[in-house]
């Protein structure tokens, strides 16, 4: 695999079920990332580092996962320039998802994070597969078909319905 | 000018107070953008038009604010394969902004819109930049600049309440 | 089956399972409808040719269910003028159904959506025969059973308990 | 003035301020309407009177609006068979509106309330037209005019932003 | 078994699995009551009927339940000046029961309802013996007695943790 | 003035201005109340002195208002068994009031308090009264001719709606 | 076991399962600590005795878990001057853990309680223990051991995924 | 003045309006404090040092304050292990001050952080002292007196009503 340009890192191994999404989406476009754990709570030096250090190893897009007073997302981007997506996952003992999403939403002016859906993390993927493409023609044609393909996904389920009848379906 | 390659948009014109300041902060860093007023629910068409077009026009982001049930971001996403940046506006009549930022953050799966904060035009214009400089080194070292004077401040601020005592402050 | 008034979408297949109950009506009160898939974020351009065309092929009334960010019955309602019936969807990954409630009833003004509660398909039904049935006496009729039915089945669960105690029942 | 199609009513006075939005864009479309105070919790038996009377008298669609714990829209549609739009009003001492949204929307199934956004009387008044418009060409007509200016205005603001340029606007 | 002074109701059979407690409490009290099925928006006439009738049937206090939109405790309280004490219930597709909640307690100046905790509807059997006790002396003394074993609930359980120790507790 | 029957007690001074309505209107009624401050949090051994001595005193009902973490009302309801009817009150660093609502209205089986609406005081007076309207012919009288002056009232708005057209109203 | 100084209190033997977790802590701190029954509402005079004996037998930390309308940490809070550490429980009936969360989280100025997540017994415990090491040097070396372990596990966790490959971890 | 036993830290010079009320309260109880403003996502690494040194530096409580995705107590936390006091600030753009609240509060095992009222910042003030006060019994003794005179002022509040009236008041 060449050298990642995609950092999926989430707050603990329980958020891997969640973000794995993610990584099957890079896969699928033969986009080379690496994942791993990073906690902001736990191994705030670490987290430091990992941040510090990910443009100049060559990485284009970071993706982080937290739940709770989920501080992963935002703490990177304190500390690099490169687009970070924000993940919040419903953990146990959430307040319904709420804790995550506004703590990785509601960045202050200056330090932006790119907020997906809660449990988003296949969406992550996809927008980070999105902002290379910016520049990478051949990732953007395959954007294309990916969409294509969502649309036909629809075009056959309705179909079906036809087919067999709603009653059926 | 050269060519915009980032596309602001806003469902009304009483958005501009807030989106503004993603325009500032390209002009900040010489970024081309364009912007203008694009409604989801009473130009349909045109939405439809913009984002299919937007990256055959050189567009590589697009910026998307909108209050209430807020629909262009998600739709503007629908069309193109450009990461597209989510605003959530707190408009009048809003249920305190939670319409406007669900509108946008909760896409489904395949569909991604990256969210900032609500009323976050600043950092969805950072964000922008951030994604511009994936690929562009001179770009990347004026965010880190921006990202020194955000702590500059900081420091400036604290200086300033130790010399005149917090009291003072 | 004669040509249909009533057309009912929803933005997944998933979404059948509660959709269902407004067709179950329909066909309750013989009301000629139609049922399909309609996804505004996977098929945009199905879903804008679907609502422009709707009157013209003698629509009256459209059904539209969706989850999450659900954009649907607010993006036909922005095609047609035709009243459009909203039914939010609490899907999976969802913030306890706020996102498509939000989604769906915070439309700004010059676009409404008739939003029923969460998952209210069997509501939505309802309603649009109330619609059809202010130009049809038979119709109105009918309403005017299905609710006295409504209070029967009250009456005969207050005398069951009346007659077992409240204790058995 | 025609014998009224349309019966505006609100739970107080102090909703006119709000509710006289529907009735304007009634006037607007030359659609016959009556507008009243009918308390669920002032004058029960009024609004039982009012809503039985209802179709008998020639209304086919009812506008009712209330705020804190809005009883009067799903009142009224315990009673009559005509389809009931309700307004959510934000009035004092309400809990930032939540209390009418869902005082409003989640009826149970079987007596629907076509629920619109908060404060949003003047989309009461559209949707009321737009179910009179379901068997009425020349309001449909007229709907489709009232669409085409919607698109207009936003065309006028995004031509105003270009002329003056955004930082003027 | 005596004339009832405490009238039970809810919106639904589905509601007595919940009420049932308000009726177990007066039955260890003593207190006569009566329990059946009141639909606000299924027998609205019947509603109207049995509130209007009350204080002259000889109740005192009239305890209600209900769910979702919950109408059927406001409503009561609309027809007549006995004490109304609702019991916001947690029904299938409720948003998280506020709504039920919202609905009961939101009341307007003028019409108040005692409401309880979601599901309360033990509570809601105490507080209305509580009433009754303002002018019955013996029934104060059962109250009295009731609470010197809710305190001597929480003594056994203590000891019986100091007994086993918490960890086997 | 005779002895009091109820007793009127607020968390702060500054909750006088909401707590005012419940006197007023126990004044209209000429019930004798007694009104003062007991603060949970500042004043507990008052606060259960109070509310050990409330029934021996006379007192048949209390109402107690209070902010924020609001326990005045259930930490009353511990001590006493008299009917304790609880008003939220929005207060400044409230979370619009949501905190004082569910600390008071929540309370666990055992210990009811009787809640009305967000800054609800003038129904917590008229909720006192209806208590003592159940045994006292004259009180029910009173409350009746209330109920039919609220009515009256909605009377002459519409009326004034009907005489000055809904546009001068 | 030498003298306790801490108390872990909860309002219900039902709290226990939560609780539990901030014993554990301190038992691994060898922290010597009591665990009781004190319920706010059922036993609110054993609770005063409680919180006015405390500081005098030595206890240096409270900690206080309750359900829905909690009120024993505030309280606690109200009679004693020792820190008092406050954990919402989520109970059966609770809405999302809400109530628990805001009546403890919003007491007044002049009272303060400690408050930690919801369901948080274990961060209630760490926070005692970091309470009593701001004089404890051993205690203090034992925290910072514990929170180097926190770090080891995550480096276990990033290591075993390194190992596995993200897709069998 | 001695050496700082308590910081006061926040993340931003336009929370020092909230924040001062903190260091009020401490120097009424002539605690040694310092105060100064560190930001999370503007200075992480003066974060990080401050956090790292302040117990070597003869710190024993450290107050934080911040507002929206409020990272800065929950990430000192994570860098030290004394006591972090963190006060939720609802600043512009907040939810409400939902999103502060949640991003404080919910932290995961391991690193809890001691929340306090939206906008508490005397409370946390408060609960510093009520912390030094676990081996001060001078400050012990200042508390007492504090509490006192929290009580004696509603003592003069409840006197001033009874001798003014309640209407006057």
């Amino acid at each position: 695999m060449s050298k990642p340009v995609v950092g999926i890192i989430m707050g603990s191994q329980s958020d891997l079920k969640i973000m794995k999404e993610a990584a099957e989406f890079l896969e699928e476009m033969s986009i080379p990332f690496e994942l791993t754990v990073v906690s902001a709570h736990r191994t705030p030096q670490r987290m430091a580092d990992y941040a510090n250090a990910a443009r100049g190893r060559g990485l284009k897009v970071i993706v982080a996962g937290a739940g709770g007073a989920a501080h992963l997302p935002g703490m990177v981007a304190s500390f690099t320039t490169l687009p970070v997506i924000g993940v919040p996952i419903k953990s146990s003992n959430s307040i319904d998802g709420w804790d995550s999403v506004l703590s990785i939403l509601q960045m202050p002016a200056g330090v932006p994070v790119a907020t997906v859906a809660l449990n988003g993390a296949r969406n992550a993927g996809i927008l980070a597969a999105q902002i290379l493409s910016t520049e990478n023609k051949s990732l953007a044609k395959k954007l294309q078909s990916f969409k294509t393909n969502l649309r036909k996904k629809v075009e056959q389920s309705f179909r079906s319905i036809e087919k067999k009848g709603w009653k059926e379906s």
